[in-house]
């Protein structure tokens, strides 16, 4: 069964949970929580509930469990595959935006602990003015959430480092579906006490519980980052550079992105003046960081030496200045921006083994080619990881809902390719509502049934983002 | 119900689900599975059974579902807290033992896959050859497994720059209660699909499933990698020099192990020559690594030279040679083989803030003195984790029985004291029997409600590992 509308009797209720400021049910109110950052997707809600604490979160937690209620959590809304985006209706939003301070950062022991729904940015500005980092870093930092970064274990620029969201997290403090709080922040880097249980909310996206709380590692901030843009004749040679750079290097690389040239274009419908420092099919822009006391300037200088001087890299422009840096960064940047701005396309997030990836390339863009004329593919990705964008421009006459349904297609066939080279539809964007069928089709029976059994173990009445990761079930009784 | 004695029905039932060489049920067959390496505890059991394959794993485990036998998963039975070793009877033991195949190692991709049953030893040796490390590093590798590793969530002496034996692990091959088999070994080193499934199993030790193969990350094998013994006059100065550390040698540091200096006479117990490169109360061993390019020698030289001329480093030893470097990782190793040369002692394995180590260390030696004089404190462990080992030997005339007995008073309020300070009483160990009472005792009923939880999702008739982590329930219908 499902809820149409919410009676007063109920929105007075809820009222009582979360305080009148804290209620949106009026279509002005609540449009911005409906629409994704990208455009993709409209929602719809019952309301949209914006708790000031974790009290209040609890309070509308224990309501909705007594309701039979359905909530879908919310952070910054800059996921992209609709998992903070409903358009079923019946639901309850459960924004976190009003829960956002910063409640303590300590130096000492390189620990922060924030509300859920701190800004992503605020967090690294905190630190940095402290002489920290947090690495996580990705396009949207300026308006995703720690909590929604936790609940999708965000990956970003820096994973190759520094790990995914999971590997950054010391704590969780969740909100459980029947409004019990599990605390399991506690500022210690080890902890080996039992099941972890942090472990099942990160990247489960909302399906388990509300998080409200979250604690991360930090790091010395680097002294020094040194950064190159190269060109390369192949994404075999790409590869190849990356194993290299791997042991020559020592866990000094922060990034290692791919750009196939055919993306620079997109990079100039934000800036026109965008020009690649390099002129060569592949493109690779890597990034080192330390300490003051290592001369890192050599290291890569020296390098990349090698490199040129085995022909392994064509070209190669060491960074001079941090502008100049910024400028390689506003060229990885601008495409995903120019890709935004072209309107709905083709979105992947593929993962293979690092050594598939030319394969992965060769086949999708060949595919593209063949049964697809016309479409424009782009290839770009956090290579160091596996992860490829694999992302398709529709042809510009191409009318939207024709380019949507002919997209599905692609998508369909980009999943294959990936798949049949033992890859992964998902490396770090999730599975939300847009990738379930997909994602829930390739499971092997006994993993639904232990996905199932956890979902009914935390979440019995499955109130938490229903038709997210799941399948769709019942969620009022 | 308990089960007192196999009928040779079901002894029959099992040989065919393991063969006759994979079943022992006669003291002396079984005596060296239910001993532990420390001898702290002996166990009992039904039969040990020994499955060879993947295959007779989910055999034994559809046979024991039926028969509501419970079963105790072993790895190396190198564990300290009796995970491995039930002393009630009434089930059976499964050995991995006989599944020790290396899989596959791919360098390309810095990925290893390899049966439970491999010891980590064989694993180090294999990467090594091919110019790969496997980081993880602890006292026991010369006998305890990978899949053990995984189960318990190994530490170790590299966890500063690694990461737990959880931060390794890309992948997990896993037979349910039920004899399912859940394949979650992909190969890839990113893929955020859905629940993170291997996570449960990781730390869990043994009660929710058996783990049967294991993927781990690689890394470039070191080229380099420098080796220093200092002496400090406080451990407020080695938390400082730790922290100064981190921030001038990058993420380079492999390790960063204290040692009070009370604890190098239990060196000397196994080899009578030890002598510490420095006389100083708080003795610390640093260990930076690195590629070729990088000159770690004068980075290290440099970073001690400045801790020298401050004075908070009071002597330092820079190894010259390999030879030197291992010596001084023999003290740290023999301080350890030491203690269990003096027999039964008190060992605990607390984590703290790193900030709140000389507090944990001076209130636990005050402890002692002022609550069991003639006991000795010995504090050591890896600081740059928060984890001090302090352990507490007994006055050599106390009779074993009498020791026994007031040390579980001692670790009783060591406990108090970590716990006091926001701390941990497993940093690395593990919960298992020995420790069950006081982990479960400390939970909230939140959190208790959720480790029961997700027990009945993966075994509801408590099968796996009974009376380790959990407390006991009927395992028997």
């Amino acid at each position: 069964m499902t809820v149409h509308r919410l009676s007063p009797e109920i929105l007075s209720a809820i009222e009582g949970a979360v305080g009148q400021n804290g209620v949106a049910a009026d279509p002005a109110g609540m449009a911005k929580y409906l629409g994704d950052w990208a455009g993709d997707y409209r929602g719809n809600a019952l309301a949209v509930l914006r708790p000031a604490s974790v009290a209040e979160v609890q309070a509308l937690m224990r309501l909705c469990n007594e309701l039979g209620l359905g909530v879908v959590p919310q952070g910054g809304n800059t996921g992209l595959v609709s998992g903070a985006i409903d358009s079923k209706g019946g639901l309850v939003v459960v924004s976190l935006e009003r829960m956002n301070a910063i409640r303590q950062i300590d130096t000492e022991n390189f620990t922060l602990q924030a509300d859920a729904g701190c800004v992503l940015q605020t967090i690294k500005d905190a630190c940095e003015a402290r002489d920290c980092l947090f690495p996580l870093a990705l396009g949207a930092q300026g308006s995703c959430q720690i909590g929604g970064n936790a609940a999708t274990n965000a990956g970003g620029v820096n994973v190759l480092r520094y790990g995914m969201a999971r590997d950054l997290i010391l704590g969780l403090e969740v909100v459980l579906a029947d409004g019990e709080l599990w605390n399991g922040i506690c500022g210690l880097r080890k902890n080996n006490s039992g099941y972890d249980l942090k472990q099942l909310f990160i990247g489960s996206e909302g399906t388990l519980g509300i998080i409200t709380g979250v604690e991360v590692k930090l790091f010395p901030k680097p002294a020094k980052t040194e950064t190159a843009y190269l060109g390369l004749a192949s994404f075999e040679a790409a590869v190849t550079l990356f194993n290299r750079a791997r042991r020559e290097c020592s866990d000094l690389i922060s990034a290692f992105e791919i750009i196939g040239s055919e993306c620079i274009e997109l990079a100039r419908l934000i800036d026109p003046g965008t020009r690649a420092p390099v002129s060569a099919p592949v493109q690779v822009l890597v990034e080192l960081s330390s300490s003051a006391a290592i001369d890192l300037n050599a290291l890569l200088a020296g390098f990349l030496g090698d490199a040129l001087e085995s022909g392994l890299v064509t070209d190669a422009v060491l960074a001079a200045s941090t502008a100049q840096a910024r400028s390689f960064w506003a060229i990885r940047e601008g495409l995903v921006e120019g890709q935004a701005k072209r309107g709905y396309h083709v979105r992947t997030d593929l993962s293979v083994k690092i050594s598939d990836i030319p394969a992965l390339i060769e086949q999708a863009r060949r595919f593209v080619a063949y049964d697809h004329p016309g479409w424009i593919p782009l290839a770009y990705g956090h290579a160091g990881d596996g992860n490829i964008h694999f992302n398709v421009l529709p042809p510009a006459e191409l009318a939207e809902h024709e380019a949507r349904a002919r997209g599905a297609e692609v998508i369909a066939g980009l999943y294959e390719i990936a798949v049949g080279l033992g890859g992964s539809i998902s490396a770090e964007h999730g599975i939300g509502r847009s990738r379930r069928q997909e994602f829930w089709a390739r499971l092997s029976p006994t993993h639904r049934r232990m996905v199932a059994a956890l979902k009914s173990a935390l979440d019995p009445k499955g109130l938490m983002n229903p038709g997210c990761l799941l399948p769709e079930t019942e969620t009022f009784r």
